[in-house]
């Protein structure tokens, strides 16, 4: 009966999962004119301090003292008890599918009639969703937005260019699910940011990966910001190479990009030393998005034929990478003395990780 | 009058350029059975502690403590001047051309008299020296042996394998060339080492090349010891593509190795987890051997139209960590904001580099 109650005008209910820099501005961003209703999920860790506020000093609405979303659980299970059903679920943490899926994130809060919007970075993530929930309505949003969280206070210092699109399930009616994506954009568009609704996102995933694949693993693996891969000459000798084999590898997918992409991408930072996220998360020593981000493309090429020499490198060796922090984390641990060829040794993995 | 009544059993007289653990070894070598009387010199920093003595703990000369070469110079003009003329100038320094280029080293001490010995990694070592100095005679070193400083100790594990061989200098006859070579190999030569003469040293050079040029590079790019480029699966995807391309780099320079030279480099070290010295090298933040590794080999691919794609890439990237140490250590400064393109910034280095 409660449930009829409702007209459209009431603020619809999100559950959001990562409250990092990205989620806690998109948390901003849909609450502050009361359209939407934001639960949070917060790992043990931040959860006193999300309920105690973050700081937003942000470019786009000003200083904020803290901000506190309207609901915070401690998993995604609580979150639908207390205070479900949610028309939409966000998700804006990392996407590390080798280490946290996302299928594992919101086994406990899906459902059919929650549209799934993923905020994050690559391509091919839809995809691990659909195998796992063939009736699941999925939008996709790829967000250009400076912002990051120290401690309790968030810097956001870059207008938020946003682009939704839907990304279609052929399982089921077509118009429905444009219907929710659209009714979402309304909601994030403010006069703030700018929100743009998308029908071909994947034209708009694969122009981020141009920047994505070739200077966040370029700077990564340098240990360099971007600035410095630029007058170090990176730009040229990796960078430029690189981003010419992302967009055949994306012609081959079906999306036309632009030559000039290569020149928009490369000058998007001019006067600024900007390290990019992948570079933050080796810093860090933090896990790193190189699935979504490079190793994907890299798939995309070797199935379509598509050579791409320099992707290649980088990928192999962010691989390496990424395996050495997982085993300083404990996500595996190596025999003291080093195996033996004849023994066959193969690493043993204490997580659940997903299907390459 | 005195030298003529020197005769062949007399200590020959060696200036040593580098007396780190391999520079050590060597001079203890040299020494030990009275067949040189080595004069070390040394940079301010370790000028007393040389003259204290360093201990070694050495598989095949067993304990020695304190061992004090005969003389130690401050510089090599000092050297010269105090204990010269010399026989022989040994060096056995990183070889880092971008950085420290040997020919500013020797310039003190240089004579058409003394034969250079560069017991050095990587090739094309030799060409900046003729340059430089078109009488010289030089021959050339490759060494395998597990030996490192630390503090006043040199842990000596692995019998030195040396292989000694004249880079013929075409400006003088040949068999004096030969013959001092020669005599170096057979001081050096003793029970507790493996000393061979090869006339062809570039084949040997091209050899040791096959594990520093991929395994050196692709551990000190991912941080990872050689042992773990190997289990995490580095091993098939980098390493070996980039040990075939280095094969065929030496065949367009007519050094034929066989193909079952990459078994023998990748199962070397079975059993360790072996930290290669590009990657000690890294994790010190310390300058890279880049340029005498990877870049000749880049160099000479590209002049002989050999492709070689996994190369490129590590050479790259390398360069860009090289340049991250340089501003590190001070070798410029970059303007605070970033410059934009129409600036045509370009680095300027407050040091003396070799050329490219």
């Amino acid at each position: 009966m409660a449930e009829k109650t409702k007209s459209s005008s009431q603020p619809s209910k999100v559950l959001l999962i990562g409250f990092g820099g990205v989620g806690t501005m998109v948390s901003y961003t849909l609450e502050h004119l009361g359209r939407a209703e934001v639960t949070v999920v917060s790992v043990p860790e931040t959860y006193e301090s999300i309920l105690a506020g973050y700081n937003i000093e942000s470019l786009s609405y000003g200083n904020i003292e803290r901000y506190v979303p309207t609901n915070v659980a401690q998993s995604p299970g609580e979150a639908v008890e207390k205070y479900g059903p949610f028309e939409y679920i966000v998700i804006t943490t990392k996407n590390i599918p080798d280490v946290a899926p996302v299928v594992d994130m919101i086994k406990d809060c899906y459902s059919d009639d929650s549209t799934i919007v993923l905020i994050q970075n690559g391509i091919g993530i839809e995809i691990p969703i659909y195998r796992e929930y063939p009736n699941a309505t999925i939008m996709s949003g790829v967000t250009i937005i400076g912002t990051t969280l120290y401690d309790n206070t968030v810097k956001h210092v870059q207008t938020d260019t946003m682009r939704f699109g839907p990304y279609i399930n052929y399982n089921l009616p077509r118009e429905p699910q444009i219907a929710k994506c659209k009714k979402f954009c309304e909601m994030y568009s403010n006069k703030g940011n700018v929100t743009e609704y998308e029908e071909d996102v994947k034209f708009t995933r694969w122009r981020k990966l141009v920047y994505n694949a070739c200077i966040n693993t370029t700077c990564a693996l340098a240990d360099i910001d971007a600035g410095r891969a630029d007058i170090y000459g990176g730009m040229e000798t990796i960078i430029k190479p690189a981003m010419k084999e992302v967009i055949a590898v994306a012609k081959s997918e079906g999306v036309t990009l632009d030559d000039d992409v290569i020149d928009i991408m490369c000058r998007g930072e001019d006067g600024v030393y900007y390290p990019p996220s992948m570079l933050i998360d080796v810093r860090r020593k933090s896990y790193i998005e190189h699935i979504n981000i490079i190793g994907n493309v890299v798939k995309y090429a070797n199935r379509n034929g598509v050579p791409i020499p320099t992707l290649t490198v980088l990928n192999n060796l962010l691989k390496l990478v990424q395996l050495r922090t997982m085993e300083a984390r404990g996500l595996f641990t190596l025999p003291e003395v080093r195996p033996l060829p004849e023994e066959h040794y193969k690493i043993e993995f204490n997580h659940r990780r997903e299907e390459e």
